[in-house]
């Protein structure tokens, strides 16, 4: 490997099992010579299995619930306690009530309207805040969520979730310029084609939806491990001058509007 | 003047006083030949003159808070009752109590952020929910709802607002969308200037921005008269076929990147 | 008629049979009170039959070819001598021999290549240059571009035509920004769905690459007539604070990530 | 170093001298394990110390005009006949007549904006050219050029460059689409901050330009060494699935609409 993050110190949220984005990541920073503490929610805690990824990783889990400033604050503590002022955040949480329960878009639930924000997208701003006022990380230390392409363009079956990652979107750039003014830290969202993961597969019509976007990348859907390796990237000093952007690893998809592949079936 | 909109029936949320832009909107409209109602919140009818001008335009004020289906329900009863199905609805509502405190972005009161969104882009969702599920709109009708280029760059004073603006563009993205595929209503936001209205003016250091937008613009901010005449456009049977989009009103704000008044001073 | 364009002159360039977007919009600025000379490039007005629209709004045709300044230069002369300084222009202007000698994108000959770019982007330069060193243009006068969405995302059979498109809109930017700073012109370009007319339905797999838009629209391909209405809307006072914008009149096409219809068939 | 580049070859197109972007990637590149040739047009070679640059990184310099055809064709022979097929490009070429003399945007002479196109953008069309049918470039290699964000936004003195980046960003998309179908490579830009080149800083109003871009820029402006490193992780196996992107290496610039610095002087 090739020492990309040795000495790095940070924290990783989201890794359910081996599908997820967040467990490329970890498996990979540790493999780069990062030490990281992971968190999720108690419940994801209960359903996955972090703590075999935990152990595969020579660290620990804290559970954290992401809508709580009380959980941020307790973890935050924890890691600095462990490795003083971190280098790298990775944000990877998403969940839509509405979407679990099959409403519409034409019919949302506005309490879950809500929830969807505060679960997908106000718990990257609070991971943010907490941060910032704990003095967390360190000048030059990267933060980076996942998001969807949803944010820009319709996708029916996505519903809500397009709205939080505009909001989640739109957090990385507003952090990010407090963050770096005062700071010198960098916060970017990365795009991501849809992936296999245990959360997307879950979606209706998410098979359809993901040989569509197959089909339409010059490049196929990029996967999740390939999304790990594009994290790593953000979390290297290669990327420090990177900051409020929104970066597509899709395989091209987002610069496509037609394809050979569809004008000649 | 040009009968724009002769015939046609609508709604009109947010007129609180002669500077605001839903004022300008509603008296263009009745120039054109439109019929509508006003509606703001209670608490906004008690601040504003509004009476005034449903006196100006020969209509009526009802009152509704648009975070309240019930109230939304029972307003587009009413117009419906005296109008049958509408042709055009304007949403010019924002507000964040978390700017209003001045609490910084890195400090956000996080109550108020969901407040935030919930009165300045989900309310949105929810007029345009209450009129696809009574079918309140003729097809080929206009929604519009004002908007601000802070949802996709940084302005501080902005705070949460910011946010707010992404949400309410993703909605206007999403319900164009159903809405469009069902029923062929079109829905748009206006990204407009700032402009001296008694809200924009409220927030600190709003002069100062709005010199600098109006510097750095080849035609100078926007005013709200202006405004109106292109809400209007979007009103009318010019524009049938646009749908889902932002569009700028901002005398060229949002494609400068450096302006020779500022090189030279 | 709504006498939306009353006293107004002005130039449109790029009509050639009713199936012209320019042809449509000659039409509905007649309608609408406008004066205009209608100008093709000598070989167009051969194979075409604009004399028939001349005479249908009552006007003259100038011949022009767009890429060469005396003969724009001797327009405007023209056009000045008949009605003094203009209001609008439209460019609908573009042709690209790699497309019609069916060379692929990865076998471009590099001097038609400069072609495409001279007839379909740099003419709209050269336009607004001849206008510009003659005064030609009244304050608040407006000038519109037609363009198409590959100028920001890629479609194989569009070829090289991408990167005119690409071209014409920096042009409508950079020259908005010098034309609206000094005489408070606006410039824009219209991007809009693809269309049925004589040029575009020449172009290979035209049928497949149209069907395919419409099915992805909510409401549909916008025809060549709503685009007319569209352009009226923006040579009107309506859109007096609109410029440096490329606006998609497409049926919401490019807000569209997937839909339905794709999902279900 | 971290090998990122161990066994890759590439080409290294426009070093002129230790101002260089390219300059730097080349410097870098070598660090990380790669092996290169280095070109730039004969005129750049008497004026710069590119030989210098050859030593250091135990290399040669292959002369080539990149817009000619043959020396291109030349230039890839060599190189295969060294490294066999390629793994990276960098383009790093810009050049307009229009900003050496000093031509005002509104009085371009329009056989030099030809040119500046010629040289600036379609020259990366004919490298990749020349590679996709000499099939020069290994799966899964990667193709970068450099471009402002003058493409998006107007700077006034960027002058005609503006559209020449604009055609050389829409390539990349263009020919990443074919690139990736065909044989999986990946074609992308950099939009980089204002950089002290000796051709950047050749431009007139550069100092006051630089400088308001990196008082705007929450981490100040990009400097051409992170740019290389930033270059780096293009070219390595991170960044896989990234293609047909505009990437913005710019401290953050292109997402901020105005700083507390501009409101606080």
């Amino acid at each position: 490997m090739n020492n990309l993050l040795k000495g790095k110190k940070g924290i990783i949220f989201g890794a359910l099992d081996e599908n997820s984005i967040a467990w490329k990541v970890a498996l990979k920073a540790k493999e780069q010579g990062a030490e990281f503490i992971l968190s999720n929610a108690p419940v994801a805690l209960r359903l996955g299995k972090i703590n075999e990824l935990a152990e595969a990783c020579s660290t620990e889990v804290i559970p954290a619930d992401a809508t709580s400033i009380e959980d941020l604050e307790a973890l935050f503590d924890k890691a600095m306690s462990k490795y003083g002022q971190l280098d790298f955040v990775l944000h990877s949480i998403g969940m839509s009530p509405n979407v679990r329960k099959n409403k519409a878009y034409t019919e949302l639930n506005y309490d879950w309207f809500l929830k969807t924000l505060d679960i997908s997208a106000l718990s990257f701003h609070k991971v943010l805040q907490v941060a910032y006022q704990k003095d967390a990380l360190k000048e030059w230390s990267s933060v980076v969520a996942l998001t969807y392409i949803a944010a820009q363009r319709t996708f029916p079956g996505y519903n809500d979730m397009a709205e939080a990652k505009a909001t989640l979107e739109s957090i990385a750039r507003s952090f990010g310029y407090h963050y770096g003014t005062k700071k010198k830290v960098r916060v970017n969202t990365i795009s991501q084609s849809p992936t296999m993961t245990t959360a997307g597969s879950g979606v209706k019509g998410f098979d359809v939806f993901y040989d569509y976007a197959d089909k339409l990348s010059p490049l196929g859907n990029a996967s999740s491990d390939s999304c790990a390796d594009f994290t790593i990237a953000l979390f290297s000093d290669l990327t420090r001058m990177v900051t409020m952007q929104n970066l597509f690893h899709d395989g091209g998809f987002s610069s496509i509007g037609m394809t050979e592949a569809f004008m000649t079936e």
